[in-house]
């Protein structure tokens, strides 16, 4: 097998590592820096306007490694459900202008007041039932990604790369799956699971898992800072047959977010090398 | 089926829901509550000395339904596991001389420096193992509690039913299970995995998640104060075969440690009857 490790035209940045930063922002500091892959959010995208975000992508010659992020089907009643499958098309024809290779999508959690997780499962098979044939259409891989267990009631119920892969069964060709090493490094199904999903992986999110982690959402690690063995889960996706960029997506409110986006992309750059 | 949702004696109290208070308190508190089980943590009783804990428990007519808690199985060296087997064993005999219905382990996390949770699973294998006889001489059943997933790296690296299911698989007698329904809510395979272990759940423990959850360890809920629809899982374990008490173990440093432990104990009475 072709040893990917080292290859720098395989890192791409997810712009929630630097947070701060706009759409305009991550370009040039990713093009100053010789990054070829960007994986914006859609808040920045939208900031900038979805045509003139193309432009601006297409111009400095980057390549979209996917897009962040849509999903959070379920909805407490039948307008929810609605409006979350509508805001759903918007996002795959905003990944379509962008030419983004995936969308990613990430379940949502349990709708206020509900106690019916098992409700929650089946909303987002049907929500994205419902969206695929928009996605096809668009010619937009649907990239589902479990989360870590701890988002189960508020950002993502479907949290296993098993139910993942499940879903894949269950709708078929259009969806596949994002492989995020934070949330599922502690799943000891994950060497089957990634084998099953095979072609299926779209897209591969690194960052680290601290020890002590002080926040749910916002106090994730630099690769290399925590515990996670991230070049065991690389060979596992390459051992699948995935063969694309490693995106580095760091939530660091009080320690990457708050330094120089340059010197992030550096450390990115350099823990590349000797920590993915 | 017999319908156990309403029977008092079933209640029982994990001393970790009343923090503040010693042995003693917590004796005394319970027998005020006509609360008849008591899962007190290893603090306290070794705080008022194994034996007198004993009596103490004894003369008060309560039974304790486990022992919390012993495990932590994984170190760095062969001296930090062989004290870690060591101290297991003198939990398995406070266990004893308490007259402990089953002794919880919890598996321990990564040892400092590691990123190896493969290493992590099998030294937890192997010091159960080790442990097994001396729990068996003494008659001690011992409880492998899978934690949430949120505990991987520095507390438990077994995290789901299905991998204690499997542990009890391989290793036989005198080992068995306690479902937490904090620790377990979130997992799809929930139902799969509570029919099999069956007759292996000697514990069953019970809190509620919080949205938002605020602190990984000490931000839990009272029960009906969260997203868990915990009377569900109850009713999976019972059809499992389990009828035994459900132990009240609510970590809240923020919110109950701070209240009176009389007003807690009032508290989950209450929703004993109503949201387990």
């Amino acid at each position: 097998m072709r040893d990917l490790s080292k290859d720098r035209s395989l890192l791409a940045i997810n712009s929630a590592t630097v947070k701060p930063w706009t759409l305009e922002q991550l370009v040039e500091g990713c093009v100053r820096a010789g990054i070829t892959g960007i994986a914006p959010w859609r808040d920045i995208v939208q900031a900038a306007g979805v045509e003139k975000a193309g432009n601006m992508i297409r111009a400095a010659g980057l390549t979209v490694t996917c897009y962040c992020r849509a999903g959070l089907f379920p909805a407490a009643d039948e307008a929810g459900r609605r409006a979350a499958l509508d805001d759903n098309r918007r996002a795959v024809d905003e990944a379509a202008a962008i030419g983004a290779r995936s969308l990613v999508l990430i379940a949502g959690g349990l709708p206020k007041g509900s106690k019916d997780i098992a409700g929650a499962w089946r909303q987002v098979h049907d929500g994205i039932a419902a969206l695929l044939p928009h996605a096809l259409d668009a010619g937009v891989p649907l990239a589902i990604e479990p989360l870590h267990p701890m988002y189960a009631a508020d950002r993502a119920c479907v949290d296993t790369l098993a139910h993942a892969n499940d879903l894949c069964d269950q709708l078929g060709n259009g969806l596949g799956l994002a492989v995020d090493a934070y949330h599922v490094w502690w799943d000891p199904d994950l060497p089957r699971q990634i084998a099953r999903a095979g072609k299926r992986i779209l897209t591969y999110h690194v960052c680290d898992w601290l020890v002590p982690t002080k926040d749910l959402l916002l106090d994730r690690g630099m690769m290399g800072d925590g515990i996670v063995d991230i070049p065991a889960i690389r060979r596992l996706v390459e051992a699948a047959g995935y063969a694309g960029p490693r995106e580095a997506e760091i939530f660091s409110r009080d320690n990457w977010w708050k330094r120089n986006g340059d010197e992030d992309l550096r450390t990115v750059k350099k823990r590349y090398a000797t920590a993915t």
